[in-house]
């Protein structure tokens, strides 16, 4: 069966991915807007990890409509959600038997609910999965602890492939780069660069 | 790690550690009452699997209340799920990193809540983890299609080691076995046979 694996590069997905190797013939798939170039870190941890990669190109009225709605809420949740529904409905629409993400038990955003799950499935005919919702925060940090290694830093230095990087470069271009560290206190970003595969 | 999984003999416990095994040191353990010796078959089907075994001894008060609780309700569904609590709460005193169940996404029983997940987590130093719960009703079927073999039939004639069992026997000798009939109407049972362990 092939899976495609919506794909940032961060620990969250590359774990999902893991979790699903063994029985789904994974492909990597990391959207982006056209707006920068950062789904080339993807693909180069998706070839070091030796997984199959592909790029989902999305919407960039949906990166603009998300980085007003961001601009507007003062925080990113809202939008960044918005894009992750976007990102997903893209992914169904490709042939693959199943889709899946990273969101997790304890994930504020995304998150994607039972009902919106059915919806998916029903409207594009394909079993979406998110194999890391029935794990809590720890079950994570020692899965990520036991088989991937991380680089950790502000999201600025951090060459990760997942949407925040696109919005932030769409908010600093339209409000200024100030806006982007008021929108997005966290600063903290993880970027997988390895994986080992044996159980320690 | 070490990772207690919650085990039947059905098709979702044993997806459950068949997801789980790359990543933990897998115990299926089978909870009972003391009522039936159906736990044996627990035991010779994780045997056939390669999987280490161990039962779980529940409190037969808890099962006889499940019983009264099912009796009144009309329905398994309230009286299961008091079980299936109590279960968790004894696998989680034992000496695990970590316990799972085999709760799909799409259950209606037995279900644990993310607040309750939290709670046992926080109260036994455990990590509690669903990892069929972001699975839907077809890619588990697919999945099953794809990895086990499986014996399905009547609850009565399948040798199945899950609290049902043991609460239909209660429930027929307090009060007559044509009740069972009449509060468990979904009678099909599955049980595991065999898993394949290779992508097909």
């Amino acid at each position: 069966m092939e899976l495609g694996v919506l794909y940032s590069g961060g620990k969250d997905s590359t774990l999902a991915a893991l979790l699903l190797e063994e029985f789904y013939d994974v492909t990597l798939v990391t959207g982006h807007f056209g707006i920068s170039d950062d789904w080339k870190h993807a693909r180069e941890t998706a070839a070091a990890m030796g997984f199959a990669f592909d790029r989902l190109e999305l919407d960039p009225d949906v990166a603009r409509e998300a980085a007003a709605r961001i601009r507007e809420d003062g925080f990113p949740r809202n939008g960044i959600q918005q894009v992750h529904r976007h990102a997903l409905e893209r992914l169904a629409e490709r042939e693959y038997d199943a889709i899946a993400d990273g969101t997790r038990r304890d994930d504020r955003v995304p998150t994607v609910s039972r009902a919106q799950a059915q919806s998916l499935e029903d409207r594009h005919e394909v079993d979406y999965i998110a194999p890391l919702s029935g794990f809590g925060r720890t079950a994570v940090d020692r899965l990520v602890d036991a088989r991937l290694e991380v680089t950790v830093g502000p999201s600025e230095e951090i060459d990760r492939a997942d949407y925040e990087a696109e919005l932030r470069a769409i908010i600093a271009d339209e409000y200024g780069p100030g806006v982007v560290d008021e929108l997005f206190p966290d600063h903290t970003q993880t970027y997988v660069t390895g994986v080992r595969r044996e159980k320690e």
